[in-house]
Order: C-alpha cells, then structure tokens, then sequence
C-alpha cells in the first residue's frame, strides 16, 4: 500500500518540542520564529526531513505556519483544517483562522514592540520576505540556521533516491530542445530554478524524493548558452548521465550557493518561489538579480500531443480500476460492514491491478456520511468509519502512472438516496457539465469561468468554499499552476493545459458531494454559423460514469441530459472492452441513456 | 431636441490645424504634444471648450488622443472607432490601433532619440503621467501650458451655467451627513475631489456644464473636520449657498491652485483621476501628498433605499415612454420611408411627453440594418438610413430624470425576421436572463459574472466586443464605476449598485442586436433549502417588453421561458395601468405568454 492510516500527530510531543525551541531562541535572542510547512523548492510535499511543522507542533495537513513567540504560539490553518488542527496540536498552541487573520497583523498585536524575528531563509520566498519586511518595520528580520533542526534529535536524512529519466516517448520533445527555446527566450544571462518539477519537466527527469509527486528535489542554473547546471545529493543523478548528455554538468547540491555566488551578469529568479537564500547568494556575488516568472512553468503547463496521448492512455487505464472498483463497490457495500479504509485499500488494489501504477497521486479521500462534508478529509485507524446504509459516500482519488497523472472524484450513494441528496447532485453535475461543454474565446482565465460551475447551486442558494479546477501535471504534481479554474485563476487558459474540473456541494455534519473530471483545453472544433473568432473548448480525459440514482432527470436540460447520455456512451465505448464480463455487466447498465 | 444630427467632423480643417500646432511646438522646443479627449475632470463628456481632439483632428468619438510630433500624428482609438475615424480625419493624421498599439511603443518607435514631450497637466492624471515618466527615459515630459488653446482663435468659453440642489428627497441623505462619515474615515487631514459626480454626490448638487451629464464642474476639498471647499466658476453656485450651508464654503475655480498650495499636513488625492497639476501645485506647498481612492465613489454607487425609489419611478416612466414608441413604431415603420433620425426624434418626442425629461442620458444610438453593427453608432445627416424590410433596429437609449438616470436597448425586427435574427436573438436574450436570474455570494465582482451572459452564444461560437454592463448614477452619470459586469470590473458587487446588463451580437455589414435592462444589487431573498451564507441578486429596473418575433421558443429553457413570461406579465402591470387605450392593446399583445 501507498497509503497509511495511522495517525500522524501525537499532540503530547508538542509541548516539550515547543519548550526546546522557546530555549534556544531565547538564546539566540530571537523574540518571534517563523515554522512554515515548506521545504526550499516551496511544494505542496515536503520530505519527512521538511515536516517541521509536523514534527513541532502535530499539524498534519497540507499548508500552514507557525509563529512562535515566548508566550504564544500561533498555528496558522486556511478553511479546510479549522476542524482537523483541534485534534491535532495541545493546548499550547493557538489556532488562527488565516487568511482572515494575517501573519503581521497577528505578529503586531502580539508583540507590539516588535523584536528579532528569526525565519530560515531556505523556507521562504523572496516575495514572502519582502513582504513581511514591508509589514512589519518594528520587526528585525533575522535570517539564519533552522532552530527546529538544533533541536530535532532524530531529524530523519535528505531523501537520496537516484532520479530517472523521462524519455523522449513520454516527453515528446527532448530536452535539449526545451532548453534551447527556453534559453533563446531568456532577457538575462543566467535563470536559477528552484521549483522541482520546473526541473523535472525542463531536464525530461522524474524523481522519488517526495511521497505522490514523482518530483527531483535539486536545483538548476540555465545558462542563456541553453547549457544546464544540475545541482542534487551526492550521487542521486548518477544513473541519468547519459541521459542528460554533455550540456547538463551535474554538481553536488552543496555547490550551489558557491555557483550563485559565482554567477556574473543579469541572473533571473522568480520571487514567487525562489528562496530567499538564493537571491542572497546572488546579491552576495557578481550578480545582478532580476525577477522574472520561472520560465517553464508555462511551457510545462501546455502538454504538447504526446503528453496528451499519454494523459489519454493513462485516464483509460485508470478507468478500467475505477469502474472495477465501483462494480465491486456497488456488490460489497449492500452486503454491510465495509468502512472507509476497505474502501480506500480496494481501489487502491484495482490501481495496483492495472501493473502500471507507479504511486498515488495524493492520498485518497474517502469520507462516508458526514465525513464527506470535510473537504480534504484523510481517513486513519483513528476516524475510520463504517459506510452507512442510505449515505452518500465521496471518493477523491487518483494515480501517478509514467504517461499521466489522474485525479477523480465520484459521490456514490450506498443504498437509497435522500430527495436532498439527488437534488443537490444534480446541481453539481449540472456545474460540471457547464464546464465541460463551454466553449470560450482565447484570452479567457479560469476565474472567468468559474460561476459557470456553480450557478445551478447559486440559483438555489448553494455553492462550495473551494476552487473549481486546477491544474495537473503530466506524470507530475497533481496540482500544478498557473492554469486553474477560480476567481483567484488569471493565466489565460491555453490549448495542452489539464485541468480538474470538480465542483461539489457539502453539508457539514451530513454529507458531501464532489463530482471531478480532468479536462484538457484545446482548440475549439469549428461549428457552423460561428464567428471567425479563435475559441477554445475543453476535451475530457476521464471517463468514469455517474451514479445514475443521484441524477434527478427533470432537474436537467435537454442539453444537460443529451451530454450525460453522450459522455456514458463514450465510457462504455472505451473502457467495456478492457473489463471482463462481470465489470462490463456493471458498466452497461451504469451507462443507459437516462 | 437633445441630440442633433449635424456631422461634427470637417476633415479639412484638420490639416491648417495640425500645421499651426507644430508651429508653435517648434518656437516652444516641443518634439511631441499630447492632444488626450478629456478635461480636468476625466470625464466621458466634455464642454465644447475642452472638445480640443474633436477640434484638432475631426475624430468626435468619447475617448481616444492625439500624439503629435514633426512628421506624423497618431490618432489613437479603440474598437468601437476603427471605422468612424476613418471618415472624419484627415490624410496627415495617422489612425492607431489602440489598446494593441500602446502610446509609448508607438512614440518610442516613431522618435528613437527621445525628445521634448510636451503635455497640459491638466488633462493627464498622476498615473498616467507617472506611466509616461517610468516607460519614456528617453524623454523630457514638460508641463506648459495647453498649445492648442493658443492656437484655437474661437475656443468657446468655459460653462457657466448655475448649480442647482438635489434635495434630500431625491438623494435620500443629506451633504453634512455625507461628509461627515466620509471625513470620519478619512486617513488623512483632507482630501482633493476632482471629479464632477463625486462633488455632485457629496454635496447633493446637480450642473449642467456638460450635455447629458448633469454634474457641476468644480473641484472640491474635503477637511478632516467635515467641512468642505468648494472651487467653481463665478458665481455658478451663487443659486445653493443656503444649500450648502456654512459647513461648505465656496470660491472662484481660480483660487483652487493658491488652495493647493496652502493644504497643510496630509493631503488625500485619487492618482487615477487627480490631474498631475494638482499634485504638483500641492509639491509645491507644504502638503504630504497621499494616494488614495476617491471616497466618493464606493458610496455613491451603493444607492440607498431613496435613490432606489427614484430611479424605480424613473425606469416605470421611462418605460411609458418606450412602450408608447414601440406601438407607434410597429405600426408606422411598416408603411415605409422612416428613417433612423426620424425614429430618434420620436423616441425623444415621447420622453419629453413624460413631462420630466431634464435631458437623455447619452446621444440614442439607433442602428438600422447593417448599423446596428457599429457598436456606439451615431446617426447624422451624413449616415441616416431608411429602416429596410425585414431588417433589424437597434435602439440604445437613457433619459436623465430628477428622481434617475435610464438606459435600455432594444432590438425589433421591421417586418419579418430570417431565422439567423432570431437564433442569435434569442441567445443574446439568454445571456441577458442569465444575469437577470443569478444570485451570488458577496465577494463576487463582475469580472466574475460576465461569462454567464456569454455562454450561450459561445456555446454557439459567437460572442460580443464589449463589456455586459456598466454603472449607472442616480441622475447623474450613464457610465460609473466602479461597478461593472465585464472582465475588468474587479470590484466586488453590493447591494444598491445600479448596472446595465446588456449582452449583444454583431454581424458587420449586416445586422446588430443588443438587450439592455438596469438592474440593481440586492440582497437575495431567502430562499427554502438555501445554504446560511449572505449572497446578493439583482432586481430589475427596465420594464419593457422584448419583441416576441425574434425569440425563438425552442431555443429556451423552461426555466428561461417561464423569466420571460413573468417579465411580461409584470410589465404589464407596471406600466399598462398608465397608458392610453392604443398603446395599452400593443402592450397586451407584446406581453402575452410565449
């Protein structure tokens, strides 16, 4: 198994751990400490080694901060872990509901006078820092060696896994000439890269340093020649030499700042991810820093033909588990007694199934009845909960195979539905369709077509506290920028870009429902009667059908109830003739035409 | 008769012109000289004395400017104008296609070496000027004093009409209160006003210095302490002193600058509408100059409950006056030999007959056939058309009012409509009921929405090159911020903010339709089942059918369908009771279920 259920946080280890940091800041006279949950390549995952968070304070979930003062300690957390973080962190720790509440305006009213405030300027972006500078003038903003570290006695090792090569067939353009074009495009003479799978997509090389995200954990110069200096643990790109071939010299990660140090002329970083360290560095040296959005983030962000062959290949094949998994789930469930961790380790075993599953690509959330309400809910021993007769059951999950990344979410009922229940279903598959059949003109961002999603639960007076989309990566992140799908999503949404397209509805302490198709923006297909204007239209990838007893018919359009018929006659076209006879049993009645 | 006919434009006068102000840039060492659309005040409509484009270069559009050097002059115009400048400017002005073409670019490209740029800091705000300063080193900007109205022997006087009061039954609060709660929030020790309708607002007063516009040229500043400093032309606010009050003290518009000079402590301006000669004139005093928005602007856009009574009445009677001229239109036009200024003469005609008319809200831009095309047209003797069989007519029209300002499209078919007319009709309309219906949660801005309206033509790969809608003021401007519906309006919606909703569909060179409704922002009224979160939905202003001809039934939604039918059924309870028999009977049969 991928997946663990354990619980992650003790909250009684927090307390000493806390006390310890309080004593070496103190003396190192530091009023007030920065523990954000971010390595220095700033993903959503971090290493074991990076979850100091964690470690400090028991808060498991995936963003967040601490603030350590000598007689507080904030514990930051957005929406989604306002429940999570109470049976998480002791007492010693203050929840703080961000963002309404900010950093410095929690900083400044707990200590007005300001002081030192010390931070590890590994962990935090140029822009971060600069902002906080800005905010807080009281303060002095001391860089320097992590504290947590000092006082971390089993602080585990920097992951030393060998990266591998992404080759050609899956990549479909070799990486010399990625980085030729980036180079030929580049207004500086030198680019530092920092974000992971910015590397990972420009050098055509995958990694195993971090849990779900195939990922390298190193770092980059790109030389305006198109030449590449790799910098990564001793040892750890020895197996793709040949691969990376004579322009990409590899150097151990510990020579990196030297390099910066050394770098001459016009040296681009992007502030939104680059390290504070680094343009430190950089301004330590020769160097004459300018800021620039990290130049593949773009490039990667457009799949070229082959990627998207690959993303086909490999939604088809995921289709096959999961529409196993829903045959066996509609089978088993009636019989009583499965709980969500059955359930996660069975579709989790269907994936296995298809021998191409090279990890998770997030861990799966399976939340039962009410448990379905919490957005990001994680299932462990300690929560687990039977499936309830006449629940809703919302299953979010996805795998990482070598030609694409998947990422679905179905809401099963287990039983009968509740007239609530189909209504409100219907409403966020009807956003989900509103998506998926648009048509728009080139120039439009996914914060301009987002109220699509959700005017049919508007009108009733509904919507959801989460974005629409985002992006996803090609055998990367599963959540990868700048493409997204919500008021906060302003890149204008180009042909190649994957996107998830997952409106939900949740009624907390009753039941939630998310419905999640990937997406790919294409070159709208040409229609008659239309203007001579460019536009672009999304293609899904994910063919997994609906559970038809949640549709309620009369609430759809004509339109509506024609796309659903299309889309089930499209899956069962695809995936029936992968299936053996019991699952294509399953499927053809999944996909009657309502 | 408002509107006149009379072409504005003389080409060849342009050419004399253009020669006379390079004259005296040459004797003044000037290399370049900004000719911008705009007085003092950034306003959409200026007096004749500031019309200094029109004068210069014949082009009448609302907004565009003229850069010109030794051996060119570009005339620079957005969309709606590519056509119109073509007709009204001379050989030695060169059109330029502006956003795509920026200012800067154009002059860096056209003067590689740079130069004098001359300028009138009346006419340019601190942004636009501090633009100019950061993207032109190469340039010396030079502040002087305006070159064209040295070389404009006839330059008509500036207005000098009087001021008259708005009573607080029309503005629903009276000034004092208004400047006081906005000196209470003000973070600075006063605050500069430079834009008609904020003054208008702040101090409940009304001008007619401007045609359509019913806004009092005057400068303002607003003290910390409430009080106010009123600058305006001689004697113009003699009329409202016992208005104003001794709160509000009043001087010559000539005694403004020496004021500036004087301000002490820190001195609020808008950088976005403050003219650079304000901000200088306060450098050179001892004021500390601040940046902030105008604090008129917010609260002015949120109507209340008086205001929204008003413009209530104004839209029902405006709606009499439209239906009357729909009945007489459909039964005149078919008898031939209308033209499209004799349908805007009517149209005026029947609005006067309301009695209340203080002026129309904007020049009726009323397109016949392939005109309704040309998005801001405006009939003249030049362009007037007879309306043709089986074309289409588009009217877009507003009527200033004491108690409000209206603005309303509609599209009618003359004679039978060809089934192109009325697909694309009938989704223009969709678009419209879409915005119509929505409710949203607070937070949502128009740049959020606008896409709602669009969808059903995308669907169909078609779409519009304008924005949904735009403020309107309470018998004031016909365009207002900072509301909006387009994917610029970033503002967030609240209750009371008036808006146009006006999607449309153009087809060059044949026909043009557009739908026009006022709506303003409510709070939503509960609704069974709803979620407990605050969202906001829009009530409608305009009652006026749309012509049943051109929907087409079968394109709707049952949903849409049923909107339309209350729509009608409402009008004609609102406004049938006010009508003569004749006109009545139209409405009946216009207002019947589909």
């Amino acid at each position: 198994m991928f997946q663990g259920f354990e619980a992650q946080s003790r909250p009684d280890q927090g307390p000493p751990r806390l006390a310890a940091l309080r004593a070496i800041m103190a003396a190192e006279g530091v009023d007030a400490y920065l523990v954000p949950r971010a390595d220095a390549h700033q993903g959503e995952y971090v290493a074991p080694r990076d979850a100091r968070l964690r470690w400090l304070t028991g808060f498991s979930g995936s963003a967040g901060f601490c603030v350590v003062l000598a007689d507080q300690a904030g514990v930051f957390i957005d929406g989604r872990y306002r429940v999570q973080v109470l049976s998480e962190v002791a007492d010693c720790f203050t929840p703080v509901h961000w963002p309404e509440v900010q950093l410095v305006d929690w900083i400044k009213a707990a200590r007005p006078a300001g002081g030192v405030l010390g931070y590890d300027p590994w962990l935090h972006s140029v822009d971060e820092v600069a902002r906080l500078r800005a905010a807080l003038p009281e303060f002095e903003l001391r860089a320097g060696d992590n504290l947590v570290d000092r006082i971390w006695p089993d602080q585990p090792a920097a992951p030393d896994a060998a990266f591998t090569a992404h080759g050609v067939d899956l990549a479909g353009e070799d990486h010399a000439s990625k980085c030729a074009r980036l180079a030929h495009d580049l207004a500086a003479d030198a680019c530092v890269l920092t974000l992971p799978d910015s590397i990972a997509w420009l050098l055509n090389i995958r990694g195993s340093d971090i849990a779900r995200n195939p990922v390298p954990q190193a770092f980059a110069i790109l030389l305006k020649s198109g030449a590449v200096r790799l910098f990564a643990g001793a040892g750890k790109a020895g197996d793709i030499l040949d691969h990376l071939g004579p322009d990409v010299s590899v150097a151990d990660v510990v020579d990196f700042v030297p390099a910066l140090r050394a770098l001459k002329g016009k040296v681009q970083i992007d502030p939104k991810s680059c390290p504070e360290l680094v343009a430190a560095s950089l301004r330590e040296g020769a160097g004459d820093v300018v800021h620039g959005a990290d130049p593949c983030v773009l490039p990667k962000a457009c799949k070229n033909v082959v990627e998207i062959a690959g993303a086909k290949a490999a939604h088809e094949r995921d289709a096959v588990a999961l529409v196993r998994f829903l045959a066996w789930l509609d089978d088993t469930a009636p019989k009583g007694g499965l709980t969500e961790i059955d359930v996660v380790r069975a579709l989790e075993g269907f994936r296995r199934e298809t021998n191409e599953l090279r990890d998770i690509s997030f861990e799966t959330i399976c939340g039962a009845g009410p448990h379905g309400a919490v957005v990001h809910y994680r299932v462990s021993e300690a929560t687990n909960r039977a499936l309830g007769q006449d629940e809703l059951l919302l299953v979010d999950s996805g795998g990482q195979y070598q030609d694409g990344t998947t990422d679905i979410t179905r809401t099963i009922v287990i039983g009968t539905p509740k007239p609530d229940h189909r209504a409100c279903y219907t409403r966020v598959l009807q956003g989900m369709i509103a998506i998926s059949r648009i048509r728009f003109p080139k120039g439009v961002g996914g914060q301009h077509l987002d109220a699509l999603a959700r005017a049919p639960l508007w009108l009733a007076g509904m919507d959801y506290d989460h974005g629409t989309g985002h992006g996803v990566g090609s055998y990367l992140s599963v959540h990868e920028g700048p493409q997204g799908l919500s008021r906060r999503s302003e890149t204008a949404l180009q042909p190649g870009m994957i996107l998830s397209n997952e409106p939900g509805y949740y009624r907390p302490g009753d039941f939630g429902i998310r419905i999640e198709n990937l997406i790919v923006v294409i070159d709208a297909p040409t229609l008659k009667g239309a203007d001579d204007r460019e536009m672009l239209a999304f293609e899904t990838l994910t063919w997994v059908p609906f559970d038809r007893r949640l549709i309620d018919v009369d609430l759809l359009t004509r339109a509506e109830r024609d796309w659903i018929d299309c889309y089930h006659e499209a899956t069962l076209r695809l995936v029936g003739p992968r299936l053996d006879p019991d699952a294509r049993d399953w499927l053809i009645a999944a996909c009657a035409a309502l």
